[in-house]
């Protein structure tokens, strides 16, 4: 198994990303509870991912509600998508992905399927948003091969891979394939403090993959920028407003910033599900605060003063205007991004119907 | 004893800064290999330490040649500077100090003193630059204290403060005269990796100061500009060319180009002995590559996969359009820059030749 989440023997499965890149750790997981604080203690993250775990969450719920009229399995249900949706607040996917599973099942109990029928559906669809996720990163790819240069030195920020998605990546996936499609590709990997995705996942990724990488600290992203040694930045993002200012993780916009000062192209790779058009900017995405310790002490050993007060928010925003584009499976949406977000998330939407009639 | 760098029993102590915040310990060196080592090794740093350590290793230097002739004994001077120098590239401080006692003594050789007189004079100017570096830096605080509002939260790179100087500070000196003065100071400490001056040193130094101040990874700094948390931008150098390109902890050019973006002033707080006029601009300034295992270990944990590439440099260029100004001990060198500090950098020598006559 490849995926960085799945469903085996009435059980959520994940990789254990905080184990990384010494060990590889699968655990599995019975109940909503369990999984719910898996995703706050970022056994698993990545906005992809955390999306798939949470339709997979509810999966769980649905096999593990046990009233017996369908009303209150149902209610069931919904307890269970607010416990999942508040893991981890800033990444739109969890939503969505509960919300999927939860308006599925509860459109065909309306038209009369019972709770054993409505726990297979559950199930399914969170299987079908798993593979949908992995068929999006491909098409992601082959969208964003168009803006990689033939010899590209691209700068990545954490980790867009298949770790932080189902499989194949987000960012990471446009990588991916421009290296498949044989262009040269080197990566200058950020650490991406405090958590050190970039140095513990990005990296463990790109050696299993081949690719050429050079580990930096975040803050040396700047000078080779300057130095003109890097063509091309690409990150993630954990939310997309409607106007195209982007949520992701703490650095992002400082890279932004930076790329446009130096008339490096730089664009947000996410698929549609990360778009929430429902907030018209980014000032309105809630940024998640984690605990000080991880600012403090590095690999469970502290490198600061005892006590010492800490602000670490997990996220920052883009703001669109510092963004070349907003890389998707639907296609490269450009300025003005209101109208072309609009289109690509329409275009999935159109997908979706006609994928599962 | 207070400092961070001083003379005692024909030894150059230091503390050693590898061990904080955790353990306070000294060191003491009786060769100029040894000394030049921990240079290297960063059991010393900070462009002004590493200044005046070097002119304590020239004083070693004289004590311990033994040519019997003068010329010989001058070589073996010339030789010892040779290595002071090589031991970190960036900072022009070491070898501005190191040529400051060369110099001395050579002229005093010419005039006909012996050795035993000449090995006294080089301790002499040691001495001198160290209470010198104090002195500068209690100006430099005086001077700076006009740039910080009346409340005041400051962002700060890496470590100025007395263990980066012989004592008191540079950008940290601005930040304890307002704080003296009975301004209202918050730090943003960032901590910048990937040898953690910020984290380990900086917070140290505020705590034992009571100065208010809270933590946070490198990648932050944006974000906090941005929502507007942030009143002003304070860091060092370690060289700054004739037109007021500073060369800095690596990290120190985002800083100033997130600043400006956001209207955030942004100064570098230096000595004139930083200043380089001998070098038109930034670009000629040689930037330290320092070895992979900074960044791929923290406190001796690995935290990437064994054996990644990884890049290190230790230093950046922040072109001076960028800053608002470059705080010196002979006043607030602002654009154009070239004028501006050569203006300081004569004021200064006029100073010393007053002071020295």
């Amino acid at each position: 198994m490849t995926r960085s989440v799945w469903w085996d023997q009435n059980r959520t499965w994940l990789v254990d990303q905080r184990s990384l890149p010494h060990k590889y750790e699968v655990r599995s997981f019975a109940t909503v509870t369990e999984l719910a604080r898996a995703i706050t203690d970022m056994v698993v993250r990545g906005a992809p991912a955390i999306g798939a775990t949470g339709a997979y969450g509810m999966a769980l719920a649905a096999q593990s509600a046990h009233s017996a009229s369908v009303v209150d399995w149902l209610q069931e249900l919904v307890a269970a998508k607010q416990l999942l949706d508040g893991a981890r607040p800033t990444a739109v996917n969890l939503a969505h992905a509960t919300d999927d599973v939860l308006q599925h099942v509860a459109s065909l109990a309306v038209g009369g399927a019972d709770i054993i029928a409505l726990r297979a559906e559950a199930l399914l669809v969170a299987e079908r948003l798993a593979d949908a996720d992995v068929a999006a990163n491909r098409r992601i790819g082959a969208v964003g091969l168009a803006v990689v240069p033939e010899s590209a030195r691209i700068l990545h920020h954490c980790n867009t891979g298949s770790l932080a998605t189902v499989d194949f990546g987000t960012a990471m996936g446009v990588i991916r394939a421009a290296a498949e499609a044989g262009k040269h590709v080197h990566v200058w990997v950020d650490e991406t403090r405090p958590r050190c995705q970039g140095a513990r996942l990005t990296t463990w990724e790109l050696c299993g993959l081949g690719i050429s990488h050079t580990l930096i600290v975040d803050s040396a992203a700047g000078m080779l920028m300057r130095s003109g040694k890097v063509d091309l930045v690409l990150f993630g993002g954990d939310r997309v407003a409607a106007n195209g200012d982007v949520a992701n993780k703490v650095g992002s916009y400082g890279l932004a910033v930076l790329a446009q000062a130096n008339g490096v192209p730089c664009y947000a790779v996410v698929s549609t599900n990360t778009v929430d058009l429902a907030l018209d900017d980014g000032d309105q995405i809630p940024v998640e605060e984690r605990p000080g310790s991880e600012v403090s002490e590095v690999a469970g050993v502290k490198i600061a003063p005892e006590g010492v007060a800490v602000y670490n928010p997990a996220f920052d925003v883009t703001p669109h205007r510092y963004l070349t584009g907003i890389i998707t499976e639907e296609g490269i949406c450009y300025p003005p991004f209101g109208a072309s977000l609009r289109r690509a998330c329409l275009a999935a939407a159109d997908r979706r119907r006609l994928e599962n009639p």
